[in-house]
């Protein structure tokens, strides 16, 4: 999980792409990285630990000129969170010059690396897959060499090789030096990317122009790529499209843009955690509105509810701040029950500091969340998660109610039971740690410690996100074990899930 | 608007102080400190500008020794809020050795200051009311001191003598070097002080024997002040009770618990501003739990915006995130209309970089909320907030509900009109600046742009805050010009505008 | 050992002082801090450790607002070098509020904590005497407070009685809040202290009327008191005199300075150390040029040597960089043998990195210095060192020279043999640390390993630093055991010596 | 100017290529970098600004791993000293993986900047001719890609081809990814790099394999590769030789070292700026001891002082401290004159504050130094310098001996006059700046102020330098003119001067 923008502006991007980071932080909080090109082709990157307000200071935003550029946040999916060195983005400097920012995961990183060692003797410095994306790119950019210059037919071909060689789901935008910024997504359309364009000068209006019907045409328009709606709307570009699956838009330094699909079989499978948990509320993905997804998630969530725990016991319903409060508002709404917000999330978390001769004190979601005795005193309380994964979480939420005095607790979910990892770019446990691994919906209540507890039906789920949308199919892998992609075996989960708990 | 707290521990108490600091980080950003003080009287103090988590590093919390302590997070009422030397604790070597903290604001600080210097000899280095306070209490002490130890008597004689020289508004908590914690609560009561204890064996249970008789009783307690109960809550101290209006409470080295009343008309009428915004809704306040008064606020706004305004053709209510959601929340359900969050506040906030050639860029509300298109588009809306001050982010916020595509928008504040400046410890602007100063409802609805304009009643904020407790004065001088303590002149007023403005 | 400063300007002094302090870095490296005072009272300070150009930031320097103020280089002599809570300068809030430097070491501290804390009721926060000296001052003041103003005499007095009450040595610079800035030296002058000035506007020149004489004259001069004449030499001070054993001075805001001798007996007695080892090369102290003092030094320590050893062998001399370098001079020029710097100061010092799994490297010689094996080898050299004090370094010198090829090594110190310690303000080990504490000349040389080894004569160490000098009496006690001040018993300095070990 | 370091050991390389670094500070402290590869390939890089001190934390060099590692220290020649990303190591990712430090200057750039981009499509991010010459010596690593492994004949015939199109000066130091440590010299020596070895471990002794015949033996031995002698001689390795004119090493992980001349016809031209300035006195260079050659440059600037000055009249003789002391002294001992030091370098240096509305400070050698009156007042004194640039420190420093009193001054260059610009990577002001440039010597005198101005004579500079060596010619270009490399046009230097004063 990680969150990327790109930009191509007629004057300084470094702000805007820091502000963009910002909006995105939410999808990653370990590295973060801007680049940016001078149209000379000169490149300038920053890259830091931790989170964007912290990673940059005055001093590295004014060596970032120039008038194209991208940016990214990184949640580590493998590898150590700590590790600087898999900050994204990526350079490589033949041919051309490129930096490459990436969400998503590569599902044939071995066979990858092998090619990449023995065919092109390039150095790969990391295990970041991300590292590997832009080499691919630049040695089938390398063999697209002809003329003396680079032309958008040339990097659509690269792209389609790309898709050939790379398995996985894959979003990213790369920068080509003294050319322009090349996005494109994988033929799944997995991970999320979306275009949006302005006029270089606010007082003119973008008007009805804008569409596929754009490309080609040239100059006064400025173009952002970026894994969500809202970084668009808040900093005033008016959405073109999501890109397709499979697709690759090109643009050059003087703002025309170009588009291609450069897969021969797209088919849109994108991720259904986006709706669930991951994306902001008020990102609209492939069309789908998220916040309205997940009302409808909690609509449905009441009749399972309804079918399954007796209901008229129940005094209020309470979310788990922040990311079902929507679901939880529609459960209560539906089934008719008070609402009541008891725990409230505590936003300035800090550190625990190690004194010499103190016990390390243990890490506790009470340091996360208060839990208001008056709420819960007496009261028969159901509590609505978005999903649940480990369970320690959902433990810890249900002891905490009912030292708060709830009498009894029942626990639902909006999200199925997470039973196969996720392989697509979330950083999920390996099957054993998964509380739904190999357990029946009543032993996972008992091993919660909850009175009842409610998951969401699969169908009702998939239901719940498409409905009103053209999208007709979504990645679910972690709840029902199927993988769009060919590469992902037996054999290549155990792999990651070994390489995960390293 | 300070957050303070103190413990008497029988081990270290720097990581819990700093927990709590952060737990109260609501209540103030621009600095922060913490002193603790060893058995053998040692100090040890850390200061910092900005906020708890970057304030505070390893190396100073290994200085911050000792089994009592107090913290401070400062929001700047008066003074500018980089001034570092206006960090809070104070400390004045003699007599004894004391640290203090302080929430509110002294109304007489003139005579105050030509006292200490004239007849102390006492050197104020900042135009800080604690700083004064801390002089002040120290100048009492010292014409106390007799015999060979500091007793109990001498301190609280030296805080009656305090409350007869200081006005205004203060909760204060001092450490006093080889001796103990004192904690006091002006007259009035307008800032919150809140007391809690624990077994020090946390295997021990408190029981029932904790009240107002636990007067003495000695060993075996820790004991925690501050200014919400929420940081007892969290870690795990039993509410004890809030702190009488000029009650003093003395707690030596060794757990042993003093108090006693040294006003001799004391009154409770705390600020209403509490309740309305400053406080976390889980907390409890003077016996009153501060989310439910603001579910109350929405019960009663709700029958107001029926009567002032064609709520018929109203389709959505939403919440201008975070404190005015639980208003809003009862709005809608009072008036049966469908309650959106349509507004998404942006937790991230970074920071606008100044660059060489570069125009500075406006502040804006757009930094800090994110309007969803979808949830206005086409749709009558009725915003509601805890209040409204200056006018300018209501304003914004507004338009920016009509560039998301509102049809109409109505705003309602769950708080009356600010038509007077607060001088307790809040910082307001000049009376100039208020958008309620000098203005009709519909001259003001037409300043803010909304179709219609609702405030909440003065009587019925008073009623919403006091409904089921036995408090039964408020605080309301900023909505009534009602100044409970003596000095508040118009000539004073002046000068508090004066100087918060240069 | 440390290094202060204190200026009265007719402007900021703030970048003066800290220019004022790099050149007295030499004196303390282990912590720093700055003072300054607004003419209405208002002090700032600022404090770190380390050295100075780490210590301050462009945003502290511009806190340090006023045209008065004081600063400090500290080398620990007790406690721990790392405690930030003992930098100076020290401040008191009563009365009239104080800040406070000095160098030197108290020797009666006992006393005056026990009658501070039982008759003052003043709270001492560390365990430095300089937070002693400054409330013992702030005492006396306290006790002089009469009229509503201070005058000079008061001040005067509370030196006086200050001199009565410590003993010990001590150059103190205090900064009274308001009125000005007062100096002072011990009875026996052992710290070195002077005093300068120069024309507040350069182009006027200071004339000849500066000397005792300008004592009351007022307006248009800036004044300079430091540890150091170099200090005065370096921002175009002309010099007035060293103060004088007892003196105290005092400069009010406006420029006007007053002096008076505040001890009954003075003696001046000063530091033979600073000649030897302390001060800059370029420094004139108490009338004495140091380096004239060093060359001198080498010109007598030839004799000894020629004296005691086969000079006639000697192929080069070689100074131990940089002290011993004016000494070693003179040597190989009185006895007619060719003078190398066979030994290179490598001047960019770093850190040794604590690797996981890593041992600790041990800290040797060889990383401050680097031995030339061309200009070593095969010759009988002799080394000049300008003391020996535990003997590891030397021995680990002629253990370099050996290695690098030396035939024979002859060792001579330009002081003799230190045997016991010091108590006025250098930092040295116990007796058992000293390497000619119980030991002989021949057992010494055993011990460093040398072929031969000589020591300057105690008369004639005296001799070289008082000929041509008004001064009479040296301070020598590490040398030969006196000590000049009462209170140095044998009780006392196993006291020193079981604090310093801790 | 910059100083550079390789190694190749049996465990970790970070801190002993640290402790090189901080060795080789003199030789540049605008950046410094390191890296390190593991024996899987991975490289590991840490760059900053400023000095090596400061540039290192823990966490850097914890991430610093692998047994085989190179560092730099960086003078800007070219572009702007603040400039990070011109920082060095430079990287490139094909083929195989190469960093590459570098200490030197090319000069046509300008060619080759060109065909990179045409022929190789290779992109340069920076204008810094390293990253031009790791990405030549990549393009011909590529072109010689063969057979599934990399030898030593490959490597060598890449750096053959580097010789041939690459003009300047250059000693590098790469490491290729999983193979090894490369070094290598352009083909006229001009600037230095000496090989040591040590057996990895130390108990065992080197003995007398070590030399050319070392070529091919393997195992047991750790190999250092380094700008500077003294680098050796501090950390235990033994001199093997300095790299020949055009040959390089390739040293295999294993520690298996390989060496070939790779030049046709290569011709030892040394700079002689070594020798009067930058390389440190204890370092042996092109088997020239540089301390030696300094004593021998004050020998024969004796001689040339007594010819052109009435030398009976001078009273002492006097260092510009540091580099000057050696030849200083050989002058006053050859002479018969007193010897002193009446300049005192200020080691600890500072910063001038910004303070707001203040005018900024004019920088001043006197920061830097500081004149002991004592020693000039009357005198006549013959001031010895190392040599005379820009004339404008010269200047100075003679008005600050004329202030402390002296009665003439004598001032003499242990160099010639620098007439020409310096291309071979010291950074040099344009002809027009050189005070030597278009003047005769008594207008020179009179430029800088002194009564007597003496240079050395060309012929002597390199008779002092070359006596008693085997080596033949020596690069004296900034003084005679002569560019011994075939580029150095005159629009060549034009251009050169153009860029370095943008």
């Amino acid at each position: 999980m990680c969150g990327i923008v790109g930009m191509v502006g007629q004057g300084p991007v470094n702000q805007e792409i820091y502000d963009a980071l910002l909006l995105l932080q939410h999808r990653g909080q370990d590295s973060t990285g801007i680049a940016t090109a001078e149209s000379n082709g000169i490149f300038h990157i920053s890259k830091a630990r931790g989170m964007v307000r912290e990673g940059f200071r005055t001093r590295d935003m004014r060596t970032l000129l120039g008038g194209i550029g991208l940016g990214h946040v990184r949640y580590a999916t493998k590898g150590t969170a700590s590790n600087e060195e898999e900050a994204q983005p990526f350079y490589v400097n033949a041919p051309y010059g490129i930096v490459l920012v990436h969400n998503g995961n590569l599902t044939n990183t071995r066979e990858l690396t092998d090619e990449l060692f023995h065919r092109d003797r390039r150095h790969l410095n990391t295990s970041s897959d991300t590292e590997l994306l832009v080499n691919i790119l630049g040695s089938e950019l390398q063999s697209e060499i002809g003329g003396p210059d680079l032309d958008p037919a040339q990097v659509f071909a690269a792209v389609t090789r790309v898709h050939e060689r790379v398995e996985g789901s894959y979003a990213a935008i790369a920068l080509i030096a003294g050319y322009g910024l090349l996005a494109f997504r994988d033929p799944f359309g997995i991970r999320p990317l979306i275009l949006g364009t302005r006029a270089a000068d606010p007082s003119a209006s973008v008007g009805e122009s804008i569409g596929v019907e754009a490309v080609g045409h040239s100059g006064g328009y400025e173009w952002v790529v970026a894994s969500e709606s809202l970084v668009l709307e808040n900093a005033g570009f008016e959405v073109v499209r999501d890109l397709l699956p499979g697709e690759a838009v090109f643009i050059t330094l003087d703002g025309t843009l170009h588009t291609q699909q450069c897969a021969p079989t797209p088919q849109l499978v994108p991720c259904s955690f986006e709706y669930v948990y991951l994306a902001r509320p008020d990102s609209v993905m492939n069309g789908i509105a998220v916040y309205e997804s997940r009302l409808r998630m909690g609509d449905r969530l009441a009749d399972t509810i309804a079918k399954y725990t007796p209901i008229e016991a129940i005094d209020v319903v309470m979310p788990i701040p922040d990311s079902s409060r929507p679901a939880a508002m529609q459960v209560a709404r539906k089934l008719g029950i008070e609402y009541r917000e008891g725990f409230y999330k505590n936003r300035y978390v800090g550190r625990t500091f190690i004194m010499p001769g103190q016990a390390v004190r243990k890490k506790s979601v009470r340091q996360k969340l208060n839990a208001m005795s008056s709420e819960f005193k007496g009261k028969n309380v159901l509590l609505i998660d978005d999903s649940i994964v480990r369970g320690t979480t959902s433990r810890e939420i249900i002891q905490m109610a009912r030292d708060a005095g709830a009498k009894t607790v029942t626990f639902a979910s909006a999200a199925p039971p997470v039973r196969y990892p996720h392989v697509y770019g979330i950083n999920m446990p390996s099957r054993e740690e998964l509380v739904a691994h190999n357990r029946t919906i009543p032993e996972i209540a008992e091993e919660l410690g909850c009175d009842y507890l409610v998951y969401q039906e699969v169908d009702d789920l998939k239901a719940a996100i498409l409905e009103g949308s053209d999208v007709t199919d979504l990645d679910m892998s972690c709840f029902d074990g199927r993988y769009i992609t060919g590469t992902v075996s037996a054999e290549y989960l155990a792999w990651v899930e070994g390489s995960q708990s390293s």
